[in-house]
């Protein structure tokens, strides 16, 4: 969990690369509406002719393990220092960030790892006149989809510039928060069973988990909503033409989600008063049987504890109605406390009700 | 539960239908202040002979089950591809949005199925220049009352253009809010009265389903609100004359219906306190009885132990006083822990009460 | 708690007047600087005749239970169709609303019925030009103490016009709102009291209720703060000269009112708070009274009944100093279980407390 | 707690005086940088003559208990009637009013009475042209500082005319502030241990009136922040020069003020959750004591019920074993009842523990 | 806890050192993009002569007890009385005020006390054409990463003004919030075990002092989000060309670290929850043992207390079979005892299970 941070008081611009963030894998991407190339690069000294030739430049750089490497690539596109610190720093806040030469854009990605923890890859992408850079710490296929889809040429996107391409990554990103989401509603519906029929803490345990999941989720994607908006609704001159009308999109995908994962919040909170409720219940119905069973016997057993006695006076002893007198005494009182229990309601309640263990 | 999703990295517009939606009916009303004529198309193609016959067409198409009939739709009317993804991606945040040739808007309705579970139906307009287009994901009968208003040319509706009809619709919407709101406003009052008297967790879970939906309720409704107030403050072009009064006019009606919700929401909250208070009362009154009762006889019970006990020498058994002495020592008992308890206010609060089982 | 309202899809502008709402009865005010003449009008067409010869026109209409005589009032002053739905539409949010012929306004006033429920009663206002209408859906003395003020002529009531009598109204209904608040805060003053002394039930429910009148105030008086503060920050032509500075007197006398409800709901629930603390504190010393009783004589009984048993060899039986043995046991260990709950801090603490029963 | 108010539909600008607040005295300080003097004055009509003679004035107004002689007083500044309403309306929401020749202040500073409840006495401040008047309703010591300041010419208190003196008035109100908060925060401090240590209904009742006069203090100083700030943000031609700059001092001591009440009341809800756990963890602890010492005793009862029992043929009662192998019985299950405890982790948790009583 | 204060009504600008300020230390940097020079001055008088020869002149004063000292200093830099009042005035929001002649800053670090009490020592920044005065109230190495910038000329810092060195000491102070936030994060974690497996008070009480602390983090951390958001968005003058840049990045800096003590603070009400529910489950579980005890063994010890009883006339007792019937009997009512818990679930939930104990 621990991040990997400069050092206090060292100068803005240190990179704090995350220990486990691996050698950089560099993509580069290069097309025109008629042609496109792609090809795994070894060194960034390679971009620069790639972008010589091509009209609309990808570089996708997976993985930040080597600041040299990445200093090249930042000096490759003239980056400001506080750029690269931006795009190694882990985890930021989602945000747009525009300066007079280039778009910095922050997003975060919720994604399971092996052991169905939670993760949040974060994005870095930085679009500039004619090229787009996006860097990501880890080697995901997020963007698999667009690739193939401009190898196919499908739709506008090797036509429409590096923005468009911007932002079909952003929508391609904001997709990832559907599957997460919808998995967490239903789980809770399933736990809202087990809440109910038997509330074991288990099932608490795992409703807390799946809210700290929405919660996170919330914290990542509300900020991707406000800042799609904020940007769709002041355009930088980085954006061209219809990509804003697709930006106004992504943002409603990420909001839809947003929504799911509203929803799904307010489900957990009403899980763990639910489970609440029912735990007090049920100690009450436990506390109804003990104290029907006390209140009934303990009263019999007094009444047989005195015919136990050894007094050598106890006139009742000899009687041959004794025996008899004393069951039926304790019959009554049994019937008595019987009758009282009933008529404050508590027996009645005993039915073997379906989910009431 | 789960939506139909586009694959994660589809291209922007990618039409994802919803899988149970069944194949598109589509209606057509052409109409001016003097005649009108309406239709039950088989083919989109026919549109076209309507728009250019009539001063005003209403187009309403329910159920989206065929991608290519929505697509020769669209294209009848030129639609961007993404409008075509907004009235079928569901559900979505209901909203205005416009663009120069159009304006369209997104808005839920809520409904009971046959189950008497709340499904929040979705329906898409798209107001243009002269013609207004509806898309439906079900056969619904929710616009039943205005088609029959513009056959019998009641009021302004077929001399006030495309934006009244658009507002019409508007309102016929909010109507549907009301009766789904007050039911289960009802529902908890009902509910309010078993968790006083019998706080059982039946009850509670009714409570919860019932804020469910009321939160569901609130979340589709109130974007209607913000939508319809902010249209109505910076009015389109698309918007004509009068249609903003009756805007505001249907602004207020879902806004009234969002206050029932609210206030139901904030009874639910309630009900919900109250159960569990009840439930730990009636806790602490059971456990009242049973301390009572074992307090009471316990000692009792004990005593009579002690001269049950077969010991040789034990002079008191052999005195004729021994067993009336034994009997006053456990009545004087019983009567000091009974009068403990009335000092404690304990046993005093045994009346029947009303509502107290 | 059924409003009444038009079908669904009905045409805007439908009126739905409440089912209870008693047959219109019309007061006209005619007044200027210098004279007064007021009537109860049999129909609205006496209406004109008053208009034409007076300066300032004040017409109050009290009940709804007759469209046909609405419609002629409207007719007379010219109403757009939907501002005779919003004087009969209840309830509705309290607002100001304004065209170019006149300012509409909604207002609510809390009353207590003769069950002592709280209702609220709403008030229509529309101010145009030289007149005043008002619509009330029931018989209410609410303004009689500014029809007083207009026929003795005190204060600027008879020389401000018709601005100044409808801020005179407005703040009239503010001070409704003072009684019922200041009504409900004592409620709970007393009723801290008996959550403390001893929490029962029916204290809680009486929380709970006085809760949710301050909840419907909330709602019905905050709007009105709003509203009221909206007109005063941009006014409109309709309120003339000084009647803003009285416009935002009343609105202080709102927000005052509204002080007082704020207070008397955060009271009301830290006494929800407050009742199940107790309650759970209640239960935990009724614990500790039975597992005191319990575990003192449960061992005790337990020696007893070893002596009680019939084996021939038993040697102990025999000798004479059992039986001082024996209970000599006994005192040992109800001294030691004493000891024990007394060094847990259980058993010293009761003394009987004030205010613990 | 009854305040006075006018009777319902009672002329905007009627006096509503509270009915305990004593007769007017009126001191007055008129002063240049050079000169001051200051006297008692008997009657409203002295102040004309201050007036005239001194460049700034100062009359302080303390108890309203004569409207005569607060008319008066009005008079002579040429108040409008609402600003003498707004005197004298008890209590009201701090703000600042502007009209074109005065600015209008209202302000409450808490105070403990005698009895050490927290009250809150309201200050009118009116700053014209040349004078300040000030309004109180009960006698009290608040700007004791600043008279003495004005008699020993400290600072620039002299020469910088009303707007400084009105300001420095502010800032002594805020001062009040401090201690009230402060001792509340201490309280809160000290009952946390008792809380922890031993959580006693008393204690809760403690947080409960803390966190109340927290929530009034919270009340009343925030509206003076805001109404500070939007001031200091768009300064009146009444405040000059400098006064700005320390106007913005005074705001910064209420909001600090308001800081210490915030850090506060969120403690005061830590202990109820406190409180509540801490019943709930000893409630469970009494409870596994009691089930403990049943569970092991109960069945060895029963066993030495089962010997105690009279049939004639019982052959182990006629074995000299018998009564060994029966104590045998009970030593082996009461050492499988304790292992199964213990096996559970309830009976190792009984270490007399600090603050576990 | 106390902090020091000017008396009540004193005048603004009355300095109210904090009481255990140790006296001052003065340090002086003068540097340009060549040189620079460092000294510890005695007296105030040395700074003339160090600003007379630098460009740019950074004093930094930790320990304010000494009026005359910092009087001193405030005169060099020509200081309003109030920025004095601002510096020494302890605890205060974090904020930027500006002025004609320099820009005053207030900011707060979080550290750990010795005892491993979370304190938060106050900086006072005053930027001006030229210089850059700092107040600390103790003796703390804060800034010695970037005095050994300074030393070693690393980045812009000597090159780029006084506002460059401003903003590096923001950005160094936000580096502070992360160690003491993600303690708090990881503290929770470990917490989360201890809650869930066995839910001891002491460690409710560890999860709401990291609260405490938590709500303290963001308390003092989110006004410097928002006062930095504030400046970056208008900078003033004093902040020259790059280093709204770098303002930017202090701000995500301490915005990040919110996002930790955020996430940290739901987490704890999650685990305030959680070990609520524990505990009435755990109290749930015990009930049900002794209930289960009770139930089975009361019925048998009462059926055993009857044949106990000394009446003369009880047949059965004569009976060879009575003893073995009675045992049957026994037998048979222990069987329907436990069939009846089983058949309600009780009874099958008595794994030893992992964490419940």
């Amino acid at each position: 969990m621990r991040r990997n941070r400069a050092p206090i008081g060292a100068r803005p611009g240190t990179l704090a690369i995350p220990g486990d963030s691996p050698p950089p894998r560099i993509h580069a991407f290069g097309y025109s509406a008629e042609s496109w190339h792609e090809s795994d690069l070894d060194s960034p000294a390679e971009i620069a002719a790639i972008r010589s030739e091509s009209q609309t430049v990808w570089v996708e750089v997976q993985g930040l393990g080597s600041e040299s490497v990445l200093r090249e690539i930042a000096a490759e596109f003239q980056l400001h220092p506080l750029a690269l610190e931006a795009a190694t720093n882990i985890p930021q806040r989602a945000r747009h960030e525009v300066n007079e030469r280039y778009l910095l854009s922050i997003a975060r990605v919720p994604a399971r790892d092996d052991d169905g923890n939670l993760s949040m890859p974060q994005v870095c992408m930085i679009l500039g006149d004619g090229w787009l850079l996006t860097f990501q710490d880890r080697y995901l296929g997020l963007f698999d989809g667009v690739r193939e889809r401009i190898r196919e040429g499908l739709g506008p996107i090797r036509t429409a510039g590096p923005s468009y391409l911007f932002v079909a990554l952003l929508d391609a990103m904001a997709d990832h928060y559907f599957p997460v989401a919808e998995d967490l509603a239903a789980l809770l519906e399933d736990l809202e069973d087990s809440v109910n029929v038997d509330p074991q803490p288990a099932a608490l345990r795992e409703v807390h988990a799946a809210r700290r999941d929405l919660v996170a989720l919330r914290r990542v994607g509300q900020p991707q909503v406000d800042a799609h908006r904020a940007l769709s609704l002041r355009p930088e001159p980085f954006i061209e033409g219809e990509a804003i009308v697709y930006l106004r999109s992504a943002e409603q995908h990420v909001a839809q989600a947003m929504g799911i994962i509203e929803s799904a919040r307010e489900h957990a909170s009403s899980l763990v008063e639910l489970y609440l409720s029912n735990v007090s219940h049920k100690t009450n119905e436990v506390m109804k049987v003990l104290t029907l069973m006390a209140s009934i016997f303990i009263p019999l057993t007094f009444v047989a504890g005195i015919y136990g006695m050894n007094f050598e006076w106890m006139p009742e002893l000899k009687q041959p109605w004794g025996y008899p007198a004393a069951l039926s005494v304790m019959a009554a009182v049994a019937a008595a406390m019987t009758w009282w229990f009933r008529a404050r309601g508590w027996v009645g309640t005993y039915k073997p009700r379906d989910g009431d263990r």
